[in-house]
């Protein structure tokens, strides 16, 4: 056990909000309260690192109970959110804020960039021999962290866009006979993890959706309106979740790489997005006739339907920074440890925060299936228990047909 | 009380899904199952008329009353749907399909082009003197039906629009430093009722949407950009939501009369959404970063949020077409009747169909505020009751600051 540190903590979000980074906000405060021998006052800082510089920060210690209770299962980012990256000339100033208000925890809660700043500070702090410890808690709805089983915010909203897939493909399936194709745009740059989870929504053999492009594999245009054309031929409608980021052969986003004759009236070239191109393409080249969803920040943040493994996860990963941060731990992020699938359970470890903020987790090889249009039952194995129990079951139809009487 | 007609009843679904046209299917099957002295069979015809040209009728009786249990609450069109026109060449093979299966009830569950068929249908029986009731029940989220209160389907995408709004709006509360405005495009050609009904989502003075547009209030670029402007000086982030449909002063749609500079690698004037179309004119004449949403069809038939009013509403007209055609009611729509606002409560009536097939409801100038740019409250008190009841109550943090210590 360290040396009791003795001072205020500040607790600061990151990065792209999502619908359990406040679970992880309250798991905090809540455990910092219950340290007042040691934490002698909690705050937040507002809108992240750019918060602490401009020492705007709020007394969490004078907020109500029963706020904390609410804001647990409310979504976003309730201290707001930053994608500020901290210049070397910003350094001096966060040890004067800290020493002005003898903060002696750090704890930032986000992806790699907030990683990298929580690192850096604690890196500062060491150099200029003040006493800090800084602590990371994960959060992403990407879950391309690295060295954690998976990153909070990933449950939810992969329970949120298998909840969408699923009805979104009744409703080509039902009004197929009009719109032929769906293509559904889903978030994510680098990593498809996001994109892959709306395999979650099958329910049946030949439910949507039928199609599924990671940034993960590149694939040509070509190839994926041969996989369309093949699906419809067979059921006569198809759903495509295609990642935002899915990328063609050349490395570059399919947006670009296949829409860079397109001009805007200023002569620009257009990014589109690639949901839209596609959908160009298939009315184009196929000669069917589709349409396109592109849920946008909907899906990171959905509150309603976040999972309720996700959440209590993203709760304890805020409380054990703070448990490890009293016992002298610093310069770590809290990871998440898978302990068992059946029943799935799960526990906290720790890992350094230069590792985690250099790396970036992609969707492995054997999650995504030989032809680079859906993924595997390794990965529906993984992603599964993280969405907080099955999807209700829907009713289908047995269509006993009435034999028909006509020619 | 008329004469009992014995025969065959046929109910099929029309136009685009919704998240509770199955519980009007459900509702119309079980009530025509508890008449089996009157109604010998109860068929479904695939997707929509179609289905009945093509004599593809499902014997429902002969579905397990579980499966109707579940279907009630699964959302897109357990029969599947279509927009198919009936020619004038249909009727006599319509006629035909009648008599071949002896079937004396037709049952259309759909929104003003399925009550042109089923007029047409019951015209066409008359004149070759079969002796057929036709009924409709109403179905849209577009909730443009007239001479009824609201149509089911319109209290479910309520509910979901105004549960996304407001948690897309904290997002970009939260990350407003970074993403200044987003633009929400919701769907509706004429009808703006469903953007209306984004103003649900306020739980607080200042939430979001700050700003709204319905194809009602015809609004120019410039009008447009003036209000993003003021919205952002004074909060410093803006959220808009705007209708598919929203027009210009020319009567078009804004992505056409605005963007009718943008052309493809063909050289074809791109229709674009105006969601794209707005973004980028933020981008280039207000300089501010922002992005957009397109929730697409996943609005329409989100079956995870639907409103339990809206639910037993949509049960009820079923049930209710059922019924009034026993005994005796032919060519009319079940409508919905709002007998009390406090506390609320709805019974049904009924319309000629040939009425509502050439009505077109749009949103009231009551409903509109004076700037164009938002609702009133009299569109809130009317939308309320049909969500199901509020949304869950957030937490938002009191935020006492920490007195600043530097300069």
């Amino acid at each position: 056990m360290a040396d009791k540190l003795k001072g205020n903590l500040v607790v600061a979000q990151g990065g792209g909000p999502t619908a359990v980074i406040n679970a992880s906000l309250v798991g905090v405060v809540q455990e910092a309260l219950a340290h007042d021998d040691t934490i002698t006052g909690v705050f937040g800082a507002l809108h992240g690192i750019q918060g602490l510089l401009d020492e705007e920060l709020a007394d969490l210690g004078r907020e109500r109970p029963d706020t904390l209770d609410a804001l647990r299962v409310t979504p976003s980012s309730g201290l707001g959110s930053c994608r500020y990256k901290v210049a070397a000339a910003d350094y001096g100033r966060l040890l004067d804020v800290f020493k002005a208000h003898d903060i002696r925890y750090f704890l930032y809660i986000g992806g790699n960039d907030s990683m990298d700043t929580a690192h850096q500070v604690g890196e500062l702090a060491v150099s200029a021999g003040y006493d800090l410890r800084c602590m990371g808690v994960p959060k992403t709805i990407d879950n391309d962290l690295d060295f954690t089983d998976h990153c909070p915010g990933f449950g939810s909203v992969a329970r949120w866009i298998a909840t969408a897939v699923r009805d979104a493909g009744l409703d080509t399936e039902a009004i197929g006979v009009v719109d032929k194709v769906k293509v559904i745009e889903i978030m994510g740059r680098n990593a498809g993890w996001v994109t892959a989870a709306c395999a979650l929504a099958r329910d049946h053999p030949d439910a949507a959706p039928h199609l599924i492009y990671l940034p993960e594999r590149p694939v040509t245009m070509d190839r994926l309106l041969d996989d369309v054309q093949r699906v419809y031929d067979r059921l006569g409608y198809v759903v495509i979740c295609i990642c935002e980021g899915a990328r063609g052969p050349d490395g570059q986003p399919l947006s670009i790489s296949t829409g860079a004759l397109d001009v805007d009236s200023f002569g620009h070239r257009m990014m589109g997005n690639v949901a839209e191109l596609l959908c160009r393409e298939i009315a184009a080249r196929l000669k069917l006739k589709s349409r396109y969803d592109r849920p946008g920040t909907i899906q990171r943040v959905a509150g309603a339907l976040a999972s309720v493994t996700d959440r209590a996860e993203a709760a304890m990963a805020g409380q054990m920074a703070v448990r490890h941060a009293v016992n002298g731990a610093s310069d770590k992020m809290v990871t998440l440890v898978r302990e068992s699938d059946n029943p799935y359970s799960c526990t906290t470890g720790l890992v350094d925060l230069e590792a985690v903020a250099n790396a970036e987790k992609l969707v492995p090889a054997e999650f995504i299936n030989d032809a680079g249009n859906d993924v595997t039952g390794a990965f529906l194995a993984y992603a599964r228990p993280l969405t907080g129990g099955p999807l209700p079951a829907y009713g289908y139809l047995q269509k006993v047909m009435v034999p028909k009487k006509l020619r």
